[in-house]
């Protein structure tokens, strides 16, 4: 098989442990990669480069068009951009994939049998950058949503819902306060559900939609919704699926791919051989599948989940009276090859 | 004692039923209340009123100045405004407050010592109501935070964390991404929080703050954020307590002040004689308290929460296999008026 060129940036904080752990599984587990290592995060920054990114990796990604991205640290201060946002606009990865399983009683949950995937809008929304000073007590922030931009990712959810065996697609917006916005997000979605008659679909206004996604995360299914109202209900549903160190995410537009755990860069674990490189690995699970390498993630997948549930876990995940193993994060990733 | 001039509104859908139902308990428990009912809702849009509220009802909240207001129903199709939102704006009603306790084990959650209060920003952010069409495939809202409208509702929030014994107030926002906006509530928050040294304050992305939120609310106490976080998040935590069914809410202006229960009209069981008045009726324990009869108050929620331990629930709360009574809501309130 030919090598499939990616890139891949270490990070900052526990970046470079959970990649290097990620890394040497994909390797062992016969992975065709041609990597490009780029430089991206804190150092760059603090170079001046107000993105992030170093121009190197703006190159090596117009070759590859796939990107495995550790965590990042932006330093304090002004004048940062959002290294994510930037991506995820200049690389127009409109879809932003985020699924989370319940892996009981591997791991602790309240929500056993959860298996649902969010798909967030990954551009629009607040996220457009649109923000200024009206006087300096005054500030407003722009909510941008458009016709196309809601069309390509409702239109994603329900192939991906088609493709992955899923049933039903559920919509969440607030247009019964925003009824321009939201309400546009909205109609277009039941614009495109008519056209999935196969699929059945609903829509929640994001209040009540997101008090039952806490409360009965067993009842969705694909999840679809702009990008701010994603970014929090990720959150939430990684978290109480078992750990928001667990969750992958995949980034998509029709010309490039970045792959990360949603999870940050932790500074204050960073360098101690703690941290969980799961979520990481999830996401280099669903490269694999976006490179057409399916039965290489599939042996990657199935190998990580007997490591669960061999009870060998990171720190984070480990509990008391159950019979487990609490390892590091380069043992973790020997567990896993040992697996493969 | 001298009675305390009020204003009434029965609402829409299930609202009549269980305004009843509260205002029978607040009879017997001998309440000195000088009820003024107005008409408000499906009604008065259906009157050509765009934002639903009888001019009579206008009339009447500026004699009383407090609200007990049951949910009601916003008609189908454009050119209605919520009524909700008017009211919050046009008597400045700047803190939302929302209590979530859970009372287990007579109401069933995965969170039993779970017991905060989200203070919501209730005029500004995504709610101040300035949306337009830029063109027919682009719309665009404003979220407006100002210096004032932050300053005040944090205020709020930490002066009620003192009055009411809670030790530490949390701050939701996602200035990572919304430095201006999100970063200017943070900052007043900061600066706020340093003139109450007694109490403890930390600040929180909204993400990873939702999901501890909803994973584990019981660290939580006292979570002060803008309002369409609020709006969502406060759904949340009702919802994981127990119900939304149970949820009250307080509106709270310098001049003015409106109870309602969180929840909505629900017009599918309407007439039914089987919703949940405790939302409604928890909101005029909160009203009691505000209006200065914390006497009538307690009576009214140590009889509410004996027949919640004597397992009287209405439909949405019963369980089978504990020993408990299914009832309706006028047989409820009766139930809570014979332990007063
Ligand atoms: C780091 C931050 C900009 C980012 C976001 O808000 O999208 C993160 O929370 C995420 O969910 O990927
Ligand atoms: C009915 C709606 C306008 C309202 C809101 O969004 O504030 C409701 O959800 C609430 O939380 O009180």
């Amino acid at each position: 098989m030919a090598k499939t060129p990616i890139t891949v940036a270490y990070g900052d904080g526990i970046g470079p442990e959970i990649m290097s752990a990620t890394l040497r599984v994909l390797e062992a587990a016969g992975a065709e990669l041609d990597i490009e290592t780029v430089e991206i995060g804190e150092k760059v920054y603090k170079r001046g480069v107000d993105t992030g990114m170093d121009p190197g990796a703006w190159d090596s990604l117009r070759r590859t068009r796939v990107f495995l991205k550790a965590p990042i640290t932006t330093p304090q201060g002004g004048g940062y951009k959002s290294l994510n946002v930037t991506m995820r606009k200049a690389l127009n990865l409109y879809a932003n994939v985020r699924p989370t399983i319940a892996y009981s009683p591997f791991v602790e949950t309240k929500h056993p049998t959860m298996d649902l995937v969010i798909i967030r809008e990954n551009e629009e929304d607040l996220y457009a950058g649109i923000e200024h000073r009206q006087t300096n007590q005054v500030y407003q922030c722009l909510k941008l949503i458009t016709q196309p931009g809601s069309e390509r990712v409702i239109r994603y959810a329900f192939d991906y819902a088609r493709a992955n065996g899923r049933k039903k697609v559920t919509c969440f917006v607030k247009d019964n306060i925003m009824k321009l916005t939201d309400g546009l997000f909205h109609k277009v979605f039941d614009q495109i559900a008519a056209e999935y008659p196969d699929l059945q679909h609903e829509t929640l206004i994001v209040d009540i939609g997101a008090a039952r996604l806490a409360n009965t995360p067993e009842r969705f299914d694909v999840v679809v919704m702009p990008n701010l109202y994603g970014d929090i209900l990720s959150d939430v549903t990684a978290e109480i699926s078992g750990s928001v160190g667990l969750a992958p995410s995949a980034n998509i537009g029709d010309g490039f791919a970045m792959f990360e755990a949603i999870h940050g860069s932790a500074p204050d674990i960073a360098g101690q051989n703690v941290a969980n490189p799961s979520g990481l690995l999830l996401a280099s699970v669903m490269m694999l599948v976006h490179i057409g390498q399916a039965s290489v993630a599939e042996r990657v997948h199935q190998a990580w989940l007997r490591t669960i549930e061999d009870g060998v876990h990171t720190r984070d995940i480990f509990r008391e009276g159950v019979s487990s193993q609490q390892v590091g994060t380069t043992e973790f990733a020997d567990a896993v090859i040992a697996r493969l």
